[in-house]
């Protein structure tokens, strides 16, 4: 590995390159029962929920550990032992969510469509109409397999009006696309401090429907994960039950201080839509194809066709842009030979466009002619 | 809150105070793909089985967020699901891994004594004994409530020679008292990033006997906390199944990098026990007194009688102590009063005695005369 003056810029799903002002919060060591970390834990709680707008409407229960961690935790704590989930799949963490329903006990169903299909409102109606047993529905916002988009706003809607429970798994959409829980019903969303609020990795959080979480004792099979006890304890202490990651926190509320001072989600979203037609851009004059059709496609992270050159793969080219300071990340398709690249983290339009020039020369140094996939240059032919 | 020119010193059970040189290693952000990530969680999983001798014997897994949950996913990956576990407890946290057992549907016993009497191998061999469904020994080693130490090698030689399994909380032991993986059996011991390793807060890992995790897919009843999936995995890819928090990571590698240098287990025990003898003979000058027998104290956290004066409330005195530098920690008995001061983290007898200067300053600022209590006074008389 070369020596670096600074740090690659890393062009994935997370963690994300965070800003200097985020990494030296974690400068300094926290007691975890102490009233200046308990504000810290308010203050962070507040600012999350300030994020959708649901102040009002939800409660911010912060866990610890990654965001899947933050989606089991809420599917065993709102879905009773009894209940029946719905899991709606076009990716990998689709499935992921449905087989922690299965694992954990709880009855689950599931409707899969194509990587690159969303699933539809229509759809959705048409299964809760057809099995009045299913309590909860599982959602992926954003599929960070493809980067495809599903329509939040439009299954809430349904899902509210079967009178059924959502659980959205909003990891990498969160701050950044938009979200309103004023206007989309749900009973529990859930993100992670290391996507688009910039944060360092560590700890999810789970936006609760305001008053569900005080019925929900006793569901949970997990101590660990327990959302219901992890939010009746924080209420009554201010503190965490268990050992909280310090460093992330404080980094993390830094992290939101930042997400304000720029502009708050619209600003961040547009940031990351410059980043990501800077990138598409770039990489289309360089004859790399998106898989998917851009109407469905969020500017979080974009998948490209491999180039079908043989001189092409995946470790080579990783390894030779990773030396150029861009850690890109690798496809998650098991039918096409795929790779992938984030639009997020603390970085601008310049990145983006510097990466391009180093994809350029990659493909330069590694002799590969043929980028575009044969699709697409009959398509073009 | 005083503005300070340094951080206040924890003198709790962690977090704790880590060093500069800790802290700063979170200054950089990684890819959790990247193999330069990779290497550094193969390094710290070698670096870890180093500490208690156990490269020959054992699997080191890692698992994100608190030691809570490595303990949760300790047991629910081993113990198969018609298990039978015998909790030891005296203190909460053998409460609370019983209590996990029993939400994760596993037949749970316990065997409880005093706060102040440590479980003897006697007790764990005649209870072996009576009932022969028992498959697992759950063991909190350091008890954290109060600072008793268990008799780990005796209650395992026991619990091996039955025939069954242990599983081993050392928390807030690993890295400072005496663990020899060759000679003490175990199948699982469990500890964290943000104890007496002096990293931060953030992770948990789990130490499993070589072929145990093999024969464990299918027991647990969580996605998330399997250790199996998280070890089989990390084999396979040397990569973390989910999200690392990557920070936290490379910060525990710096911390344990800077504990060989100290001259590993027995230099940082040495260095724990000066800082134990050095607050307890300078409490006990200033009248307090211990609540533990010295023979079955760690030098890891003390927990002290509070004063019977009318005059004192932890919450004031806590207070008093914390504007002068120095975060003190509650106690943790129903039937006594006491607080607890821990004697672990980047601290050495220096800030030991800044600390008992600092609880001297605030009795007398309290007016606080009467520092034994009762019975002590009474036992002196």
């Amino acid at each position: 590995m070369p020596l670096y003056s600074r740090d690659p810029i890393l062009l994935t799903p997370g963690p994300l390159t965070t800003s200097l002002a985020t990494k030296t919060a974690m400068l300094r060591d926290w007691g975890s029962w102490d009233s200046a970390f308990n504000a810290v834990t308010a203050r962070l709680r507040a600012k999350l929920l300030a994020v959708i707008e649901a102040a009002d409407t939800h409660v911010c229960v912060p866990l610890q550990g990654s965001g899947t961690f933050a989606v089991e935790g809420a599917v065993n704590t709102l879905v009773p032992r009894d209940g029946h989930v719905l899991v709606l799949i076009n990716g990998a963490y689709g499935k992921r969510m449905a087989k922690l329903v299965q694992m954990m006990g709880r009855k689950v169903s599931t409707f899969e469509t194509a990587d690159d299909v969303p699933t539809t409102a229509a759809d959705v109606s048409r299964l809760l109409t057809a099995d009045p047993s299913i309590t909860h529905v599982g959602l992926i916002h954003c599929e960070t397999s493809t980067g495809i988009l599903n329509p939040l706003a439009e299954i809430a809607a349904v899902v509210a009006r079967h009178g059924r429970k959502l659980i959205v798994d909003a990891m990498s959409s969160f701050g950044a696309l938009p979200i309103d829980a004023r206007s989309t019903p749900f009973d529990a969303l859930v993100a992670a401090s290391g996507k688009c609020v910039e944060g360092p990795p560590g700890m999810g959080f789970v936006f609760v429907k305001k008053g569900v979480l005080e019925g929900c004792a006793g569901h949970s099979t997990s101590l660990a994960l327990d959302l219901a006890d992890q939010y009746a304890y924080m209420e009554r202490t201010t503190q965490w039950r268990f050992t909280p990651p310090t460093h992330v926190v404080v980094a993390l509320e830094a992290a939101l201080d930042q997400f304000v001072a720029e502009g708050g989600r619209t600003a961040r979203y547009a940031r990351y839509h410059a980043n990501y037609t800077t990138l598409v851009d770039g990489m289309t004059k360089l004859g790399f194809r998106v898989f998917l059709d851009p109407a469905i496609q969020a500017p979080i992270i974009v998948t490209f066709h491999a180039p079908p050159d043989p001189k092409y793969t995946f470790a080579d080219f990783y390894a030779r842009v990773r030396d150029k300071g861009f850690i890109l990340y690798p496809g998650k398709l098991t039918q096409v030979e795929t790779f992938r690249v984030g639009c997020i983290g603390a970085i601008g339009p310049d990145e983006m466009r510097h990466a391009v020039n180093a994809v350029r020369d990659t493909l330069a140094e590694m002799g590969i002619g043929e980028v575009a996939p044969a699709s697409a240059r009959r398509a073009a032919a």
